[in-house]
């Protein structure tokens, strides 16, 4: 029998890291070993999540205080489900034991202090580590996750941004100054954070737009459209919190250079058709968040728009997964010489 | 006392229609004196809809089959909330009648029979009616709807995208072939029709665009925007199905032309300070349905991002209320001489 | 012009509170005079509500803090509409200082202050003033409430119990030791309570029961049932919280003593025929929350069931109108000698 | 490698068998070689649920037409999710063929054909087969499943609860004619019909008792109790309509014949403490829809009330799952010999 990949998780009170142990609990090659929390330090993982109840790791473990000497003794790979300021803090000593870091906060994504300090209004608590952080896309960055030592999982609404766009900026088929993106999220998007706007029956029945025009994952979707456009790209976004749990539907407006219906299928063919995670809809279909909801998907659609010359992309991934929790175990799964898709379908 | 306005309604089967009747029955000044339906005709209206029942109306009527001189010769003014190319057909005896023709459908909002059959694949049914109606925006035909014989209620989505954008457009601050419009919708808009898409467990946990990219709404928002503009406009318009019941959120990006913060703002209050259903959003505010749900307030916010040189409009609106039901009751109070806000208080 | 009957709303932050501003802002024969919240002391009450924004009172008034002298010099009428304990501490100087007070808590509800320990969990604060408090249950006390002092509004489960169960209780129609009672609660039963277990993802996609077997609203329904019996009933009572807004639905199981079908109808309709919101559905029907919703309704229905030879009787309210603003109104009315539908129909 | 189990589902468009594809295409032991569906036929699976796009056996497989002979021929198993009535006709030939079924329908649940026609409404279609069929609860009858040729796995609601209530009534700890049972459902439980009623905006924002006083899920409900009690059982019985998409809440009261808290959690801990798919939830949890949402975990608590002498028994399932499909796998599990977990953790 394999050895099982020994994992940490640290921070696991949250949406994002309740998900990721579901996901890993689920998962045939990985061991939890250790799970944090300084909310419910010395309470069994089973007690706090009921979902996960019977399941003989999450009866087996306890939440524990953190200690990075601790997890990086106990776990190969660490991952980081805490807010952004503290998953610096706890990645240097990390990585200093030893440890490969999984950071799914927004700690590690970009590559300037400056524009960290920008966006999240603090100065970076590790600006030493930015330079060796892998921005954690596998469609994109996939040779460069295999090696990591400390890979940064994309934003939900980045990783519903970029997979659909960058392979048409790439291809210089679109106007760069002219891209317009509005993004729906369903509400474990904002975190189980405890305010009253999050309560059930302020989010039932209401939809709004919030973070306008600055959201702070503009700064990470202008890092790596920029990156592949090698220029500066300003582009305009607009989150919506809309009533439901899972999910994020994406739609993009871009003018059109020399593009048609054949030509972008055939750029967003050729960059997806052998992605197992990426699928590229039928001709009529377009991306609802039902069908890939609980899922490492991201299904993708496009138009051209005759009248206006303008492409339109459209996606659909579950904030959640491919947006947080899957999307960090396919980079587990690539780091570990994994096939890709191992415990994600 | 005062003489009651008689109104008939045909075709209250639907969302629209109900709703229509909601706002009627509650009105001061009005008498619901007829209501036809082919499917429930001999049957009592809180049979129907049993949210009415107990209200002495709803009791005493029954719903009847249509029929245009009766209609004409029972009330003064018949509200159409049929489907459209039959609110054609039941508006031409219902004027030749003498009754004056509020229609909810899309048969009358536009001046060309041929946008008419680019964008609803039929020929128009009464092409000769086309000239003399009305498009009951109050905020934009206010003077004209007073007088009118047949008014046609603008679409939800008209109506939530043409109320922030063409004060705007008329100003000349925003670049007239960069608007790109996003709406998100509750399932209500799309009516009472019985259809597995729309089935709850179709839409609750599930969102998705659709009628992309020429939705039929197009052709209305095109032609106002354009008589506005006194130039043909062509717009990007998405709109999205969202899980909730009733509501509408636009949000439209447009290029600004020097346009400012303070410039903006002094545009829309020009154009809406003393409206009664137009609420600006204080700073800070952003439009959310559910301080417009079951009322005839449309909400208003903006923003300009000096990063992108691009205004940001915000609407939220009650597809049901604003959108359709109450807005044409605000037309009637206008075509009445009543009170603009008389019963939508 | 009638003068005003001039009322002030101590407490208005919480879904009750907001929701009876509602209620009185459309009242129109009511004058909202003050508006009191510690929380949100010094701000415009459209500021914090912004479904109220545009309406001139919202517009005009801020919320102050609680000043028993003040208000009672202000007002005629003051709702209390803050937690239990604090309203009690709130009625007493209210009471002396000449105000009718109309109180949305649990605190007067209870004839014995023994009681109100067992089930609340601490002393009554006002103990002196239970025997002069009114249960406001226009239907069961509507000549009592007229002339009172001190109104103590009943919770929305027993509301939605007491109505129902009541008349064949006082017929001697069913076994009272078999009274089996389920309810359904949308989420804003459980108040604007900022806690993990109300955010949106806990309860969208949820449904659990809670408060098993002794919740607190059986001190109020127990009372009640024994007071009309005459001798001292226990029931079983389990409520669920269900993942929408509003509304309450109750199940309630009884052995019959000599019913019938007849009989049931005939007992309920001397009850409630006359009753201007206490609506006896059609046969067939059954109660239904999107029927009642935003209303003072109280819809009914009851089944026998030959097999067991059991009473269902089943009912749906508003829990925050029906259940509790818009009845406050309803008493507001009785007390001010108003016709007893002003402002609710 | 081990020879997969082949298997094919009839009837495939309807929830019920949807949710089967789904579980079916997860499991590492089967291989799905005939899916059938009138509807459907011609199209692949992907194509009508795209939620399986890129499944290899979702895109290789397209609907066919139901034929006995070549569906025994293709597969072992037969799993038919097709309306009532169209099972039983399916089943004769698949039998006489040589397959072995599993029958989602309620067509093989009841013992007498006399009760199928009381509460179906209907003469059965093959009641000689109704002898040999086995009710397919496996906590009740995993011996009689194993080598059965039909199995009628059991109804959403009677699975969640038989499983609470079986055991005390086994053990004689509640008084037999006393059984009062309120089940909540989300809207799935109704299946994929089209009809109005069900409509999003029909079904969000409301609630509703139905089917009151005399369910069909009443008949194997009392069977199974009868058959446990060795004498007729009648019990009481009302489902609700919840707006969720999955989940059975149930809540059972009884009156307890000397029962005690601790003979109670004796009963069931005796009956469940090795079922790998009921879980008894600790001291102070109670079930909630979301902890066992898209699993085969039935989870169940109880409450002794000292007040009324009476057992409040609460289970939670979910409709799809383990009401439905996952349970049709369990119960394939235990006709394969493979272990009864397999593809269901």
């Amino acid at each position: 029998m394999k050895t099982k990949v020994r994992v940490a998780v640290a921070g696991a009170s949250g949406y994002a890291g309740e998900e990721l142990v579901r996901w890993l609990l689920a998962h045939p090659v990985v061991e939890i070993v250790v799970v944090t929390s300084r909310q419910h330090a010395g309470k069994r993982v089973s007690e706090i999540f009921p979902r996960f109840a019977g399941h003989p790791v999450a009866e087996a473990i306890s939440f524990s205080e953190f200690n990075a000497i601790d997890l990086a003794q106990a776990a190969d790979f660490v991952f980081l489900a805490v807010p952004h300021g503290v998953a610096a803090e706890f990645a240097r000593p990390l990585l200093a034991a030893g440890a490969r870091v999984i950071d799914l906060s927004a700690d590690f994504r970009l590559r300037s202090a400056d524009t960290y300090r920008e966006f999240y209004g603090a100065d970076h608590a590790a600006p030493e580590l930015l330079s060796d952080a892998i921005y954690g896309l596998p469609e994109l960055y996939r040779e460069k996750i295999r090696p990591a030592k400390l890979v940064a999982c994309p934003g939900c609404y980045p990783t519903s941004i970029l997979l659909p766009l960058l392979p048409l900026l790439r291809a210089n088929a679109i106007a760069r100054d002219s891209v317009c993106i509005t993004s729906l999220s369903g509400v474990t998007g904002a975190g189980r954070k405890v305010a009253a706007e999050y309560l059930f029956a302020e989010c039932n029945e209401s939809m709004r737009a919030y973070g306008v025009p600055k959201h702070r994952h503009l700064s990470e979707i202008e890092q790596e459209l920029s990156l592949a456009a090698k220029e500066p790209i300003t582009v305009q976004f607009t989150p919506h919190l809309v009533p439901l749990n899972r999910g994020i539907i994406t739609t993009i407006y871009a003018n059109s250079l020399d593009a048609s219906v054949d030509k972008i299928g055939h750029i967003l063919n050729e960059a997806y058709a052998n992605e197992p995670f990426v699928r590229l809809l039928r001709e009529g279909e377009l991306p609802d968040t039902k069908n890939i909801a609980g899922t490492n998907f991201a299904d993708l659609a496009f138009r051209f728009d005759p009248r206006t010359r303008r492409v339109i992309l459209l996606s659909a991934i579950d904030n959640l997964a491919k947006g947080t929790a899957s999307q960090a175990v396919q980079c587990l799964n690539l780091m570990c010489d994994l096939p890709e898709t191992t415990g994600l379908l």
